[in-house]
């Protein structure tokens, strides 16, 4: 008798942006693998699990991953309700894949339960729609970081050939994707948006232009941050108080 | 005094999928706006609610939209708690920017909820992770419909140029999206995944290879479909028995 593993996106932060089906599994899990950037008050709906955080340390993701993948299905076959929580959406940046294949190999049965992404959370924030009639008829999520191992990752290809770009994992690489975009042809006056910590009350969000990312991106904490580029952004950056505006639209709530 | 205006997506589908802060708004509000897909048992979360369907008739749309956004305005100044509800994300093919515009000029107050988009849902479901290390870096959401009066929109060039690609409202153009694609340079034996009502009980799945996606099309119902395009789906569509696998993975629950 095997249990069930729940490959659960937890959504962008806000603990309140988790969905239903998420918090009824929450619930009745046995054990949860967490991220570390999992808030505490989505943790703390799994009331009767024991909780284990599954930090991956670069330089040793591939010894890490085969550790969890192990961990994951050793619970399957002692409880009914297994929890592996990831931030966002699975399906998107997740570095799911993995254990996904791993699960089948080992027979083990399983569910993905989608999240919200942080892109659909940044774009809530702010106020910008990803995709807008007439200028913006395709968005592309990229990341411009790849391990060592990769094939090259021709990331700002898609970048260029895209209406509106959004790129994860990007505010430690700034000046480099700014560089590398202008020399490929992007306008250096491109409308960009910085969004920290996205649906998080301590959010911080910065407006510029792609010639200015790199001093935009110096300025961020240690939260995930994600990168908007594209036109569609124009007109939000041009109006006045546009910072206040955004965060009197952030939900007032503690975090935890 | 004003009202807020709560521009909601209602996600992928499955009631289930809603976010805990749409299904806590929805028992606040005083009125709803929805489309004509969001789920039955989603609406009778709005408990207190009139409900009000907005379905726009393609040709009558931007007359149509106008209308909807005086009735928001309006709505918010007789009451307190006004929902706008659409499928997915609200920022991700939900034609929500005019209504924001709207909103802002009329200066009332409104929150933007994100959801789960369907390209998540799909991607979910069929357990194949739109990103993947070493195979796809990014991902492009693409939509080939445009209006008349709107601007040339280079939807091939993004897909050409992601590693994934979904494609969504395409399945009604799929011959012309895989003629224009081959033509371009895709190869025709590209995998393809075709999911509709993506997270409900009655969705179906179907691959196959570039050059058939408009056999595969035509045998599509009424519900909405996405396209994913990519060799993130190969190992998926080789294995044996795949859609009994996919049905497996669906959660039990009737549609209302």
């Amino acid at each position: 008798m095997t249990g069930t593993v729940y490959l659960i996106g937890a959504g962008p932060g806000a603990p309140d942006l988790l969905t239903l089906r998420a918090a009824r599994v929450l619930e009745r899990a046995d054990i949860v693998f967490h991220d570390a950037l999992v808030h505490p008050e989505t943790l703390a709906l799994a009331v009767r699990a024991e909780k284990v955080e599954t930090g991956k340390r670069s330089g040793r993701r591939s010894t890490a991953q085969k550790f969890i993948n192990k961990r994951l299905i050793d619970a399957a076959r002692k409880h009914d309700v297994v929890v592996r929580l990831k931030g966002g959406d699975p399906m998107l940046f997740g570095r799911v894949q993995e254990e996904i294949e791993a699960l089948r190999a080992g027979h083990i049965p399983f569910q993905i339960v989608p999240g919200v992404t942080a892109a659909s959370a940044a774009a809530a924030q702010i106020g910008v729609s990803l995709t807008r009639r007439g200028l913006s008829r395709h968005v592309t999520f990229v990341t411009p970081r790849a391990a060592p191992e990769e094939p090259a990752n021709d990331w700002a290809a898609s970048v260029l050939a895209a209406d509106t770009a959004v790129i994860y994992m990007g505010a430690g690489l700034a000046q480099s994707i700014a560089d590398t975009l202008i020399a490929r042809g992007k306008p250096a006056d491109t409308p960009v948006g910085l969004v920290e910590d996205a649906s998080l009350p301590g959010s911080r969000v910065r407006y510029g232009m792609l010639r200015d990312l790199a001093p935009m991106a110096a300025l961020c904490g240690a939260g995930p941050a994600v990168i908007i580029l594209g036109d569609v952004l124009r007109e939000t950056m041009q109006q006045d108080a546009v910072e206040s505006l955004v965060f009197a639209r952030l939900p007032h709530r503690a975090r935890a």
